[in-house]
């Protein structure tokens, strides 16, 4: 049977990246479609009818929504393809899903913080001050490894590479440099960028921070 | 090697009583830690250094954090005991993660909401509402089957069954009764309960109303 593989997706989104980036490391074809988040298609509200959020993964028409589970999903289904993402080791494997949760629930939102604050300048550099809290925290547990996967790109390289494409916009607005304080992270992000699954499934790093640009002057911060 | 298997947990968390469940349900002897929530103990902040919340997991001197990162490694590691939790169909997989998250990220906060609104009863009419609109797209998700996890007890099984021990709480507080809405659902509850994993791991739901009520004096709710 030819497999159907469609991407609902939108181009900046770090969670969408997951699935591009995963995708390529298999090998699999897909159609890609971008959302209007303006405007969302009936395919993206009938495949996520929960949450409405992309990415969507169609697979031969059954939709899997939420990143990691997307990673996980891919990884599972075409396990013979290219290397396993996700670590056989238990423990491994717990401390990939562990980290990859902590960069969403809590350094996310410092990453936010450092450029949707308006004027409150402490509030701006408490946020700075947490992001590469977190961001150090993280190049600790890649240590002198290659990869955070170990010797190979996995599970927790995938989660964590698509916010790089963010870091031009967050330094911009937060006034500082990832690489001056985490430059194992910054190797690790050039080590990545090697791969064509993440070049090519990266954006411009410039691109975003003028959507970021734009994001701010519409919320009134600039 | 004698196995050192440490719970540190907290009588009436539902993520707590993940673990349990997943311990019973594999045989595995462990010892397990009541925490006092005010008063954390050395061993928490030292094996949970990032979030410094219960459960925690510690085999063998490692620590594993987040309920469902735990449940996956209890299945992972002791494997050949009983029914495997995780589906191995990468679909059903999938969708047991998803509805956990539903459960934990969405149709928690509309359940903490049925009792910690202070007088504002729209809102918690609104809660209320939503809780069990929540309740019953899941018990869609459950349709006629004996589990959620199908024929087996399984990962999604073991996500939502501590929820049912707040449900006394809420429904006291919220003014509502959740078998008329959602009997499906507590069908399966019962069927749960009959799994000695389950019921010893739930705590009396009597107990459970009296921690909320006593939560609520001291918000100042009542």
């Amino acid at each position: 049977m030819a497999e159907e593989v469609i991407l609902l997706d939108f181009w900046c989104s770090m969670y969408g990246m997951r699935a591009r980036i995963a995708l390529a490391e298999k090998g699999v074809n897909y159609e890609y479609k971008e959302e209007d988040l303006k405007n969302k298609s009936p395919l993206l509200l009938q495949m996520n009818p929960i949450h409405k959020k992309i990415p969507v993964l169609i697979h031969n028409g059954k939709s899997i929504c939420e990143s990691l589970v997307i990673v996980q999903y891919i990884d599972d289904v075409w396990k013979g393809n290219g290397n396993l993402l996700i670590p056989s080791d238990p423990y491994e494997k717990a401390q990939a899903w562990f980290w990859s949760d902590y960069m969403d629930n809590t350094v996310h939102e410092y990453a936010r913080k450092t450029w949707a604050t308006k004027g409150e300048e402490q509030e701006q550099e408490q946020a700075v001050k947490d992001f590469l809290g977190g961001l150090q925290l993280i190049e600790g547990v890649l240590g002198d490894k290659p990869y955070f996967g170990g010797d190979n790109f996995g599970f927790l390289d995938v989660s964590l590479i698509g916010y790089y494409s963010w870091f031009l916009a967050y330094e911009t607005f937060g006034k500082f440099n990832v690489e001056s304080e985490c430059p194992k992270l910054i190797s690790w992000v050039k080590r990545c960028l090697e791969r064509d699954s993440v070049s090519k499934a990266l954006p411009d790093s410039e691109k975003v921070r003028e959507f970021v640009q734009n994001l701010r002057k519409k919320f009134g911060l600039e």
